[in-house]
């Protein structure tokens, strides 16, 4: 009877002594961020809890070091000893390389970057970082702002327009539009633009003045010269590595009908099982393991994470440079064309001079796009994590019929150019061949909206096997091919094509 | 080893006791409503179980009015004996005030309402339903039925349309048609149209019938002349704020492209975090702490929620009276202007007899908006809520681009609105020269569509920072422009403009 | 003291037991199964890990025969001793009627057949499969490919388009684009095309190749012959009834502007009700008890689930026979009509000869769709559903509105279809007069949008209660009138209407 008191005593302690370990876990915070913290939880209380809540709160770089190899969520080994061994906290990330930040300032005695860069991050996550730098998304802002086609599109949607006798004219760049619209996800270029004192609960206070902030865009040219915004997917202070492999946090800027990866994922096998099961998913395991921490693929299990098997051993590595398993670029431009070469595309031009690396006829540029031996490389890659739950022939079956609709999106891209190029050959719009901005009348819409939305969509729900529908009636074929009977529609009640000579001009 | 088999099983009891205590917690259900739940729990289980899974059905009006001020969820403090010390149950809220009730009836010798209307609510929430009763929402239903221009949309939208020799015939109302329609959010008015017998089940009864019903519109209009619906946001039988604080609620009316918040929100970074995090949020906690309840924002975060600081601290009273945080009237009509002065619009009037509170050049009615300084105490008000999380620099810009795009919006929207007087002027369809339904032709739709869901939309995505994507290709920019090219080319390909009086007749 | 000791660690050791039960519960898992799983487990970890999170790794057929009847999920009651009594795992499905199965093939000393389909699940599931083959889904392949139609409407959609000198060709079918488009949801024909040997990790193997493969749609038909694919909603190797009676299963199919339950759904007081607070659901249990398990329905709920009041008592049976409780076709076909009688509609031609149940004026054939009488016994079957937590003036109601709506939304597409009549017959496009597809120009697709996605979507939103908003500004009636008033404004543009010998065409 004793005995067995004993035992059953064991077993309650046991049980309070393992709780108790794991919430008195006794990670060190610096005096420094004690400090910090000792304001900002009465002011932000929001971004303090929201820190309390993650990892960083929870280790220090030396705990996360000492990890077995594919466990570790750092890759940096070299890390400062005044970092090492304390929390990952306020003063450790806003403190770094103050002498690169145009935004350091002066704050209670310490020198304090308002914003944390990739370059920072990189103080941990270096091979994050540097892979991240390689992608599109990185050079997001500069591709966008210095393309000049781009930005003849950005006038005819962001600018002012006005009417009269008949005519509209679209006036200069607005700035605020732009921050809040294309460069929301693109990301802005954040300047100091001087300091400003302010009266504030605790004193008088003096802030620098940033110019294009607040921004989490992808490719946010930072005050200290680097590119992107770590948070753009790991938001605010809690830098989950849950929310990144959630795909609500690539909807952010993945949704609309220009680029609706999420709506696809919605209606596709895999949406389903993650809406349905992922409450039984775990999200935050590292390694997070096929089959056990999830049953279906979200965004970042096909782009971003490494493929784990069971026995924690590993299948593909994890890469923060996205394009690594991307063949093919689908989106963004008229037709879909082998991944470019480099991440910034400012010296990408086609034989017509547009800033594009790929002709109107739907040709690539061969010098500025990838081969196709580094295109069948990158999709083994994403073979390796389709081949974790299907077999071969499924998988080859999917990819030939995502090979056929970009050849068939081309296509039928290309027949909707050759409708528009007589609309502007036979005066009844104005474009490329009057030297006129593109996107501003009608039928340019028209030509626009089909590959801007829907061939691009229609690409979408191939690439991701998403549902039928999405890519023929919600935003697909049907859309698709609706536009090119309206650009024909609008060239026979206005007359004649006036002959064929015109695809001279597209080719 | 007897001491600590003594502690461990004080240990194991302690938790059972607990468990018991909370479980036997014993509320008393007063005699008449257990009488109700001996039928209606067997005729309708999914009402009951709703019923005892809710608040009400676990404590009574007296246990509520002991908690801490903060942790209040009623306002009432007269609360009469015969409610204060039972259950709030069937028969407590169904009999209230039966003699204002025209729906009331004799059903098995007691008398019951079918409706509990916001007038009743009020028993025990006298401020909530009496601050709710100052918003637009409440007014709803006269709001948009006694108003002759939105009487000429809901026409051109609802009503039957005969067509014969090129011409189309708008017919009369179709009231079931309104009903599921505008009137699903903005309420019908229910109305007692006699009484029916029948047999059931359970023998024969007599009950009233509904015109209007069933309804849970925001602005119906109560067989108790009481105005609003509690249930359209704290819906069924569990009356739940876990629900009314979940953006799925609000999202039932706020989804569409004339009003869409909810689209915005989930593509906000707010958004983005409550759908990756919520799962950890506490939604049934009062006082509902920024930071350790929730660390991403709701609809009722902004709109409806106190402020609440980790230390308890109330730093922003809590509001049914959701304009009390608004400053803006950003939707529902061509312009955005200061939101207008009285919840009943009735009244109002521009200077050419529209009953807008704005004139068709987007300059607002004085007489019929807030002042700039309630504009600015408002503002105020809502920014508190953002600065739980932001710094004043974020938010600041963040309220500079909001009003920078109202005030494009605004002037686009004006020189679409030039067009259309041209194309009015020109003959080419009849609008307000000719005295006809502006809402019932091609160019007239292309007008309407660009304000009521374009630059409608483009507001929302900037007042909520809602990507920025939705701003410009999902619903906002890029389809304002297309909708604004649309029409030039409507007039162009019919013909020129005639002349430049037409602006006269704007302003 | 010592007594409670003991009492102590009984209740610990109970607590041990009990967990150990459920987690010992010793299924015995078949020879051939555990030699599946030896390789398998690491060549699909995904597959693997989601049969051993299922029903079917955890019990036997005969462990669930001894189910009390209301538990039962099966409905076979002379399963093979052979399969009786071991887990339910890949060598019992894929093995079975391999005789029927072009797709057998010698795979390790065993025959397997890649596809698991209906007629091999009806070896436990007898019922379901032989009630599933009664819908219009079980169907889908055939109704949509062997339909004269819906054949030119594919080829406008999903062909090659050429365009030269003012006019568009429509080219040959494109087999790879219609596998991923309409057929995703409607099923392919899958069939052998010979057999491959390929080089693997574990050797060299030959499989058969399968044409239209993969594929999971409804219509699906296999190379048993059979028809449907139960992975359509119960996916991939958990086949869990949680995931199908989730709404996310139904929307990979019916989200689309064409078929949007599930968008209406969302904006539902219902699916508020469930994105709310299904977390507390429970979407396993069997029986499904309304208001216990659940306190808002979703799709299965209406349309496949039984009844079951909290007394367990059976209110309304099960059926996979979906149309047993729908009296109406609401989609898919320019009008709404009493439901077909058979599901295989192949033999269907109205007095046209068009392949539709239904004539152009909106009459349906009487000799294809069921009676008045059946329509109200499956109208009353609905209602039951409804029953359980309305009552039934509200359900009368809601029913009148429908009925109203279905009334309204038929009568404005038949003013829709003369306005394009007299496009036809003046000449302005090419279709049923000229004996040309009817879908493939600008007048064409207006009317065809506005049936297909707008009339349509507004019987849904009515059906379903769903939000206002959906069936007038989303999707619904301002687009309805809007396509109108556009196909009025397209016939005035180019001359006037022939006259009204129109209308004797259509009806």
């Amino acid at each position: 009877m004793k005995h067995l008191s004993v035992i059953s005593l064991s077993i309650v302690l046991l049980g309070f002594m393992s709780v108790q370990s794991s919430q008195s876990q006794t990670i060190q915070v610096s005096a420094e961020t004690e400090e910090c913290l000792t304001c900002h939880s009465d002011i932000h209380p929001g971004i303090v809890a929201s820190w309390q809540k993650s990892r960083h709160s929870k280790i220090s770089p030396d705990h996360a070091l000492k990890k077995a190899e594919i466990e570790q969520r750092i890759s940096s080994t070299d890390i400062d000893s005044s970092l090492r061994f304390v929390a990952v906290g306020c003063y450790e990330c806003h403190s770094l390389n103050t002498d690169k930040h145009k935004d350091a300032f002066e704050h209670n005695g310490y020198t304090i970057n308002v914003i944390v860069s990739p370059n920072d991050c990189a103080t941990c996550h270096a091979l994050e970082a540097s892979q991240y730098s390689k992608n599109l998304m990185a050079h997001a802002h500069t591709n966008l702002v210095e393309n000049g086609l781009y930005q003849t599109l950005i006038a005819s949607v962001n600018n002012p327009h006005s009417y009269a006798n008949s005519n509209l004219a679209i006036g200069g760049t607005d700035t605020l539009t732009d921050y809040e619209s294309c460069l929301y996800c693109h990301g802005t270029r954040v300047e100091v633009k001087g300091s400003v004192t302010k009266e504030t609960d605790l004193g008088e206070y003096t802030f620098p003045v940033l110019e294009g902030w607040p921004n989490q865009g992808v490719g946010r040219i930072n005050p200290d010269g680097s590119k992107g915004a770590c948070t753009s997917c790991h938001p605010r202070h809690d830098f989950s590595i849950e929310t990144a492999r959630k795909p609500y946090t690539c909807s952010e800027c993945h949704k609309g009908p220009d680029v609706p990866a999420f709506p696809v994922y919605e209606v596709s096998k895999h949406g389903n099982i993650f809406k349905s099961q992922s409450s039984e998913f775990e999200f935050n395991a590292v390694p997070w393991i096929v089959g056990k921490d999830f049953t279906a693929p979200t965004c970042a299990t096909c782009h971003v994470s490494p493929v784990v098997a069971p026995d924690n051993s590993l299948v593909l590595e994890r890469t923060h440079q996205f394009n690594d398993r991307l063949a093919w670029r689908l989106f963004g431009v008229p037709y879909a064309y082998p991944h470019p070469v480099e991440a910034d595309l400012r010296g990408v031009k086609n034989s017509q001079g547009l800033p594009l690396a790929v002709e109107l006829s739907g040709e690539p540029v061969a010098q500025f796009v990838i081969s196709k031996e580094e295109q069948q490389a990158r999709d083994s890659r994403m073979r390796k994590v389709c081949l974790s739950c299907h077999n071969s022939e499924w998988v080859d079956n999917h990819f030939a019929r995502l090979d056929n609709t970009i050849e068939k999106t081309n296509e039928i891209t290309y027949e909707a150019t050759k409708i528009l190029m007589d609309i502007w050959n036979g005066g009844y719009a104005e474009g490329l061949p009057q030297g006129k901005n593109i996107f501003d009348e009608e039928p340019e819409r028209i030509w626009t909206s089909l590959w801007l939305f829907h061939t691009n969509s229609t690409r979408f729900a191939s690439a991701m096997a998403g549902g039928g529908d999405y890519g023929v009636f919600a935003n697909g074929r049907y859309q698709t091919t609706g536009q090119l009977y309206k650009l024909v529609d609008y060239l026979r009640v206005r007359g004649e094509a006036p002959g064929d000579e015109t695809e001279e001009t597209i080719e």
